[in-house]
């Protein structure tokens, strides 16, 4: 545990010299396992767990297993799970004589290329890449170095992805942009003479899709991270280092900063501007523009403290209106029983 | 119509020798076709169906159509279907030259491999299944007897797949989880050590993602389907005998007991356990753990004919506050009123 | 700039000899650039643009830049990127040795099937046709003349698909509907008798999935366009030239008129009827029939400005309340005032 707790800057109280060889959750590690306490909600299993170490971000006064205390301990973790597993390893293929590779397609050193991967003409894959069966890249599509292509994953023609970018099975990127103007009832398909640029380090999930501009280039920033089955609308630029969770829906040309986390099932329509660390709240819609810092919920989505007490109060709407039924009756009986009284001359006025 | 009868174990009301060969929806039914009522709303067309006959729950008096009457119709006609058509027969095409299969995988008896399918170093595929063009079974991937995985599937190193599962196409098994602990504004990407564990006689639809766990697996309990475009995040486990209508999204380390039913567009926040027998109605948001047997609705999701009755009085919002606004302008002339009546001393207190 | 004006009917104002050879948007396009106006919001772009020229559906007085006035700028905009760029160029690759395509199979003249492509028994590809890398085109799909199939998408067996569709990347035409009848706690897969036709000059998003019907072909009319991440389920029939915007669920059985507009992540049940030019908000959930020509939003769906008003009152729903305790508080004092009065004969009522 030593080792550990120096990889991590950590400083241990217990026992230094238990041998960690794993890692788990508090409730399901063993001896042997090294486990982590972010979640209060989770506290109580600090008590019971049967791990050899926890890291946390703080003392816990009688703990019954060793710790060891560091500022960020989920960061912490995460370094000690690379120490212990490392990131996925890729099986050294080299090029495979099945796959599809165009005369003039350049592939870097020590690239490992499938069978069936298709390599179209002009294509440029950087050194380092892998490229998983029936990936497709497209013409003219370049590829920046140590980046992965998982499995059936599309990059339509001409799109740019950056170095160390990860992409999931079965995403698209580049599909056309859903443009059509409509004339006397009409769909024209509108040309996507666009691109899509995913800069260095993005990481995108399964089944995304990711639609090329009209005009100008959708972008997802250095460093974002996008979920399973995410959808970019044409024209869109997503800032660097954004999180962006399952299945949200980000319409076209909108434009969010750097540093935006956006909840699972979010919707963003189009045309409007999300500022830098902005936050939504899983399935809100979000239809104005947000200035920076915010957090918002709802949909229309609001600042996020007002929207989860107006949204949790939705249950007492036939509450409210009962009341209000109450409230006009009661009035209208005040209102009779006044009129009803021997009429002095001042108070002779219509509350009505 | 006699066979069909006995078959289902139902009793006929009407002529029993007339020849069925076909079945189609009550409106469509032609002669020769049976056809079934379980939806009271349907119950009309049962009077101009020219279907030979009609499967029902009980007995219709006067129906002008021969009738088979079984305890649930909707079972009864499946098994029809399935005595008249057969479900899907597959291809026997063998190991396909074609398919890249590692030396070490093990493919079972009487498997049908398509061309351009990937079988990775120490896979191993139960007998009878059908694995159709360019799907990807990763490296150490396990799966059950009589399983069926089509066309595009990417199923990701070491997930383990029961026996007699169906996947669809373009579904990705096993993508990593959405997992990144952020230190100083950089996502760090955490390894996800963890599998996908789909158990016996699951199906999932197409573009469905399962990511994988982070620590420990994520499963797919036996016996439970999910719709098509399904995102279930990483350690979530749910349990046998669910339906997941498609576009459902749920977070990650979730916890589904048995027979759950969510509609479509539901989405489940993480971390928390919904029981045996809940029902989630479509597009809610589950924020809550939710106790056995409960039926919610909204978001955050709540008792289902409670939200029912709330969610549509949304729309009497702007005449609520209207009713507030009069309510306040009447109480102010009464107060009004009164105050200009000539005082008595009983009743000097302060009305606003 | 004179040709362009003449090729889509416009009117010049200004210099009509400026040499158009590019389109941007207003706020990105240079000399040499023609660009539109059509949403307001952007109106102030014109006097800033370095655009040569700007379509536009009225006369600007004073405006710095030619102009070319057209009734149906938009339009018009399309046409001329059409003019500039045309629509994608698909490399005539012919049809490739590598592509697995079944001795039965018919493929037109003039098509371009790519390597890895299968074209299973009985399949039949009309002229002109694309089909690129992965696709899987089942068991006797008929598809109609100058169609473009995408990589990776997967259409099962029997579905028919018109002339002149393009299907986006990873798309499944075709998968079972999901399906079940529970018995005694297992759900029972019904067969999936029915098939899919897609007709003629529909275009698909990305990983897009259309269920195959029960018993009666699912249907996407004439001209309809759908965006990435739909979901549509079994005999449902979508009417000709509808907009189906990203990530949008039709449930299965559902029936949609002509011109229907769905906005993003909107769900519409099944069993029910949307007219002809209906037109759905984003996100929102339609749970019963619309009539010809309704514009809804909300969920449940309601008239559109009817919902917005009501939704952006969610916010106020505290204020609501408090205003209501307070007018009880307010009600029970002066009924408590004139209770204390000297009771008058008249008045003697219970009014609370």
């Amino acid at each position: 545990m030593h080792e550990i707790a120096e990889h991590v800057g950590g400083r241990v109280l217990g026992d230094p010299n238990i041998i960690i060889d794993g890692a788990a959750t508090l409730s399901e590690a063993r001896e042997g396992d090294v486990s982590f306490l972010v979640n209060r909600k989770y506290g109580k299993h600090v008590e019971t767990t049967r791990a050899g170490a926890v890291i946390v971000g703080r003392e816990i006064p009688e703990a019954r297993v060793p710790l060891i205390v560091v500022q960020d301990p989920y960061f912490a973790f995460t370094q000690i799970l690379v120490l212990l597993y490392g990131q996925r390893k890729h099986e050294a293929v080299g090029i495979s004589p099945r796959a599809a590779i165009a005369a003039d397609a350049k592939i870097g050193e020590d690239c490992h290329i499938h069978d069936f991967v298709t390599v179209a003409t002009g294509a440029r894959i950087g050194r380092g890449c892998v490229v998983y069966p029936c990936a497709y890249i497209g013409e003219g599509v370049e590829i920046g170095a140590g980046t992965v292509i998982h499995a059936n994953v599309v990059v339509y023609e001409k799109c740019r992805i950056g170095a160390r970018v990860i992409i999931h099975a079965n995403s698209t990127i580049g599909t056309d942009g859903f443009g059509f103007a409509t004339h006397e009832g009409v769909h024209h398909k509108i040309p996507q003479v666009g691109g899509v640029v995913v800069e260095d380090d993005v990481e995108i999930g399964a089944s995304c899709s990711i639609e090329r501009g009209t005009l100008s280039d959708t972008v997802i920033g250095c460093g974002s991270k996008l979920g399973d089955l995410v959808a970019v609308g044409h024209g869109t630029r997503v800032g660097p280092h954004c999180l962006i969770v399952p299945q949200v829906g980000i319409a076209g040309s909108a434009t969010l900063g750097h540093h935006c986390t956006l909840g699972g099932q979010v919707g963003v329509v189009g045309h409007i501007t999300l500022g830098n660390h902005v936050t939504v709240a899983a399935q809100s819609g979000v239809i104005n523009s947000i200035a920076d810092g915010q957090t918002v919920a709802g949909a229309p989505a609001v600042d996020a403290n007002r929207a989860r007490r107006a949204y949790a109060m939705i249950p007492y709407l036939p509450q409210i209106r009962q009341d209000i039924r109450t409230l006009q009756r009661q009035l209208a009986q005040i209102t009779a029983a006044m009129n009803a009284r021997p009429p002095d001359a001042a108070e002779r006025q219509d509350v009505e």
